[in-house]
């Protein structure tokens, strides 16, 4: 007998059949003798429906009003959702963000939890229900409907489990857990069984998409352990844990790549004080989201320096690179839209400092061109063409063998 | 400069770009320098949509649930009508039923209003927003999201012009006002200028679909003026009224049509104590709302019953029927769905008896058969024949000189 808390996202219930299918797991998981509270997102498309609403009435909706709009689409998914529980005789009763108490800050479209009452889902429970939350929303504490932004309905879920002290947060998604590489890229990836919350904060930085960075934070902060699997098996997936591991750990855990990265190189900049200051300060005061930045060794006084930046802060950048240009004295600029990002991530990295040469080694000896290079104490990534990316992939994961348990 | 209520039903905010002129109007309206209220209901079909998802999901979905899943209908029109005003450069904020204090009882699918806490409205109009409120939805005390039922958007707009004292509510349609009978039927039935409350609950309950009896007799009851007019013009209305006017009152002043009656007839009943209230018992059990009754003159110790009820309510009464027809040592019981009810509503035939034999004489010169008769101090209804019931509208609409005014 378990304290659950389990997620499903808008595709897992897309339409009234899946709701059903869900709803039949979850009774199933109640019979086991478990208490369940269930995550869920809008169904399928439909928040993407709702912006396509806002659209047709203007083209600067006001964030308040957004968020009174958007979280219609869960509070439609949580009511069928009891609906289709009740149906099979098992109690069920849901609430919205509002009603289970998520006290958010006043940001709307990307509200943070400040706190959560959740007394009304430890009533329900004691009641035999199984709880439904509506995912991705909250209250401010004077009654304003927020939503907390992309994955939030994660956040949702790791909030809750914190706040009930639930023994696990199952993120259910579209795969089977978090793989030593993307199985589409790399045939023999294996599912990974355990990872550490900072390596799995490393591999959502560097471009594995199956748990948000903000989620695996906030649980590891709140000490939640995360269990990533399968919407529609019962096999085990990966669990996610802050805890240390006594067992030895692997040096690599696993490779991922990033394809939304692009870069940018300013040429022949005056290599003197503030030059720095004055074009990452322009990038901020755009909004520009920099990933990894590098300056090369001086020549004549000049230097070049490259970064990259999400394909989706692209215009804003070159905006601001085009606005600062003349001020640090740039000869020229150039944009590269065809890179990837190779990473490798593993906790065993802090103590065993030959990683990197054998990355290098690995890839030198396929032909693959290192462009930018940053490094954090569990992860080593590499800029490379995209052309080049799944190659990479494919031999970085044969180098630390990762297809080996 | 007024304080006004105006309410748009679900048509008149169909789609977005109905929401932008709904919108245009508003901001018209404010810049007259009125202080404006706006309740609307879900978009078009929205709501026949939700309960489509519900049906796929369940055959008995639950009603707390229900309501859940309809109130989003309401909450996507209000911060579209929201977003659209402040396109046009106008402050405008929108409220959920719950965040706007409009606490109900337990009643879920049918609540009724308890209390209204509108200072939030009062503090938007002080702060210069058009207020768009949404309809049909209130919240219990417990928290609970709770639905008006059947014409609860009026209801939701008249009760809000109550808790702030508005001057006028508007309910907009999709025709032009009240008229002495439905211009569909009489060419040149008029558009009535005032008509007292308790002749607009006459005509509400005798077939004229405008109003819901509901909402006027809410109206009464708080002293709301209805300004009942068509969405999409600028031309005056019908005014509601609950003040008795000193002009002198039209003796009639509309004609009704019905056709969602059938009439059940229970031949060769016993005349004795007792019958009737077991047959109507029966039916009450059933929840048939039983409209008029007749019970024939005895011959030789046996009588025949009459009475009619909506379709909707059809089967359950048969099934009344049925149960009890030995009981009450009925002979035989015929249905007939193919019949009408026809009335004539005024104030002024309190004080001329004379009406009852002008409608009868004019019903009769014309070969129109009368079924059941029964009347109110302000209404006279007569059951006849469907396919008569055109030509009868028109008879009595030329006999009471509707058309002048």
């Amino acid at each position: 007998m378990a304290l659950v808390v389990t997620k499903y996202g808008g595709s897992s219930v897309a339409t009234p059949d899946h709701i059903k299918k869900i709803a039949q797991r979850l009774v199933e998981r109640k019979h086991t003798g478990d208490d369940v509270v269930v995550i869920v997102s809008a169904m399928g498309n439909s928040t993407d429906e709702l912006l396509d609403l806002a659209d047709e009435i203007t083209d600067h909706p006001n964030e308040r009003e957004l968020d009174m709009l958007l979280t219609t689409g869960e509070q439609v998914t949580i009511a069928l959702l009891a609906m289709a529980i009740q149906d099979l005789d098992q109690k069920a009763i849901s609430f919205t963000g509002l009603q289970v108490g998520i006290v958010t800050d006043s940001a709307h479209n990307k509200a943070k939890i400040l706190a959560i009452d959740a007394d009304c889902v430890k009533k329900a429970l004691e009641n035999g229900h199984i709880v439904i939350i509506a995912g991705f929303q909250g209250v401010t504490s004077s009654g304003e409907i927020t939503t907390l932004g992309r994955g939030g309905s994660d956040t949702t879920a790791i909030a809750i489990a914190a706040a009930i002290a639930a023994d696990v947060c199952d993120i259910n998604t579209d795969v089977n857990g978090v793989y030593t590489a993307d199985p589409n890229v790399v045939e023999d990836a294996r599912k990974i069984d355990t990872i550490s919350s900072e390596e799995m904060l490393e591999m959502a930085a560097s471009g594995a998409g199956v748990l948000s960075m903000r989620s695996v934070e906030y649980a590891r902060n709140h000490g939640v352990t995360i269990h990533c699997r399968n919407s529609f098996t019962d096999e085990p997936g990966t669990i996610v844990t802050g805890e240390e591991t006594d067992m030895e750990q692997a040096i690599v855990s696993a490779v991922t790549h990033d394809t939304n990265d692009a870069k940018i190189t300013i040429r022949g900049v005056e290599d003197r004080p503030g030059i720095a200051a004055t074009l990452f300060g322009a990038l901020a005061d755009e909004n520009v989201n920099v990933d990894m930045v590098i300056q090369n060794i001086s020549e004549e006084g000049l230097t070049d320096i490259s970064f990259t930046v999400p394909h989706e802060d692209l215009s804003r950048a070159q905006a601001a690179v085009v606005a600062v240009k003349d001020e640090i004295g740039a000869r020229t600029w150039v944009l590269d839209e065809d890179v990837a990002k190779i990473s490798i991530i593993g906790a065993g990295m802090r103590t065993h400092p030959g990683v990197t040469s054998q990355m290098f080694r690995a890839l030198a000896d396929e032909g693959i061109n290192i462009d930018l290079i940053s490094t954090s104490p569990i992860r080593l990534s590499c800029i490379i063409a995209l052309e080049d990316a799944p190659k990479a992939v494919r031999v970085l994961h044969k180098a630390f063998e990762l297809e080996q348990e």
